[in-house]
């Protein structure tokens, strides 16, 4: 019950998801990262805060890489990381960190071992180029590396090789104190239950509650979800909220 | 030929989106907003710059619409629009703009006459709060109205009713030259077309050329997306990239 011990604090970390690629911002390709991310960070107790997404412009990526690092435990970026002349994301990054990049020894002999030597050319060679002070995530899928550099978890946009990417790196950091959630469902519109679901707020403050309308059958319904960190009091909300909906219900009678 | 003589300029319109709400964030709901506004805006000339998602939370709405409005042609928002205690984009948008909110009779009169007399209710009302000097956004789905402050275009979460509003707002507003795109596909990995990609990418400084690899079959295939708001040029560019896969291909014998 160390949860409920006022003396035990939960432990909050914190991140924020950096999405780099121009093919996103002109809608060619629908990103699929940023709802795995936060999902997977959820459920490992790390509350994604906010999410940016830029174009592959390096004082863009700088700017963004600055803003969040400094603001946030973690930051995670996809994409950008691959042998082509568009993919800017180490080099932007160095040059955030104001460090050198050049060809890692260690993912050269990834790339040598894959690849062959007769095979390994320089465009090849370029996913080898990582910020001096980074250390590597593994890339099961398809061997080039992303990087840590500082708190900046760099990984690929591929999401086959971001996900076993994000596998490496929450091996590798401290996670916090998991924010547990409820779902209600409420059969009705939002209008039928916002004052009695704003009072319930007020008396929970410390748990947060949310109501996400949806269209349903051509009607709306609603989802009340409810999130703390603290397992009993989540509980006697979800529970406030399940009595004022089926009080509802029975003044229709 | 407009497009090709060079008095004329391409006229440029920029914009940014911002996605307002935890269940994004907590990755609970999956954003299908972003690549939609995305790919609609590049089908009518106006080019997405960054894209933000931030909290239900006043303070950081403010903070993300006031640096996007004042970076962009443009800002589209979505989410926190609705009856409940936790939607509080208006409220948010006003304090960004600095200025008073209350209840806007255009949109007193259309929930009015959706809903009824008898069954506006105050939490319904509360979608009728429209920041002063607003324009109402018409919603033709659940008819609680959007709005535009300024160059901000406020608009729901749900899908289906952002999507409705966002045809409304598009009918307002001026465009700019469209963005004209062409993929060009390379059955192979990014690796073996790289170096000859970046020196068409150095002919063409005019095209923007992006490498997209993606996993097919178990191995790799990379398109290639050529960008240009000139049709001659982008033509060119493509051509010379066909031309290139071609030789790599032949080279193989």
């Amino acid at each position: 019950m160390a949860e409920t011990d006022p003396a035990a604090a939960p432990r909050i970390v914190t991140a924020a998801i950096l999405v780099i690629g121009d093919e996103i911002l002109s809608g060619r390709t629908k990103d699929k990262n940023i709802g795995y991310i936060a999902e997977y960070c959820t459920n490992i107790g790390i509350d994604i805060r906010e999410v940016r997404v830029v174009p592959d412009i390096e004082a863009e990526i700088v700017a963004a890489v600055n803003a969040l690092r400094a603001r946030y435990d973690h930051v995670f970026s996809t994409g950008g990381i691959g042998p082509t002349h568009d993919d800017i994301t180490a080099d932007s990054m160095a040059a955030a960190f104001g460090v050198a990049i050049d060809h890692d020894p260690r993912a050269v002999a990834i790339l040598t071992s894959h690849y062959g030597e007769a095979n390994l050319n320089e465009a090849r060679l370029r996913m080898a180029r990582i910020p001096a002070g980074a250390d590597l995530i593994l890339n099961a899928v398809s061997k080039a590396p992303g990087f840590t550099l500082g708190n900046v978890h760099v990984m690929a946009g591929v999401p086959a090789i971001m996900q076993a990417m994000l596998d490496e790196v929450a091996a590798t950091i401290p996670t916090g104190t998991k924010m547990l959630s409820r779902t209600v469902p409420a059969n009705m519109g939002e209008g039928r239950i916002a004052a009695q679901l704003g009072a319930i707020q007020k008396d929970f403050p410390d748990v947060a509650i949310g109501s996400y309308p949806k269209m349903l059958d051509g009607g709306f319904s609603t989802d009340i979800v409810l999130r703390s960190r603290d397992a009993d009091r989540l509980d006697e909300a979800a529970r406030a909220v399940e009595a004022m909906i089926a009080s509802i219900w029975a003044a229709q009678g």
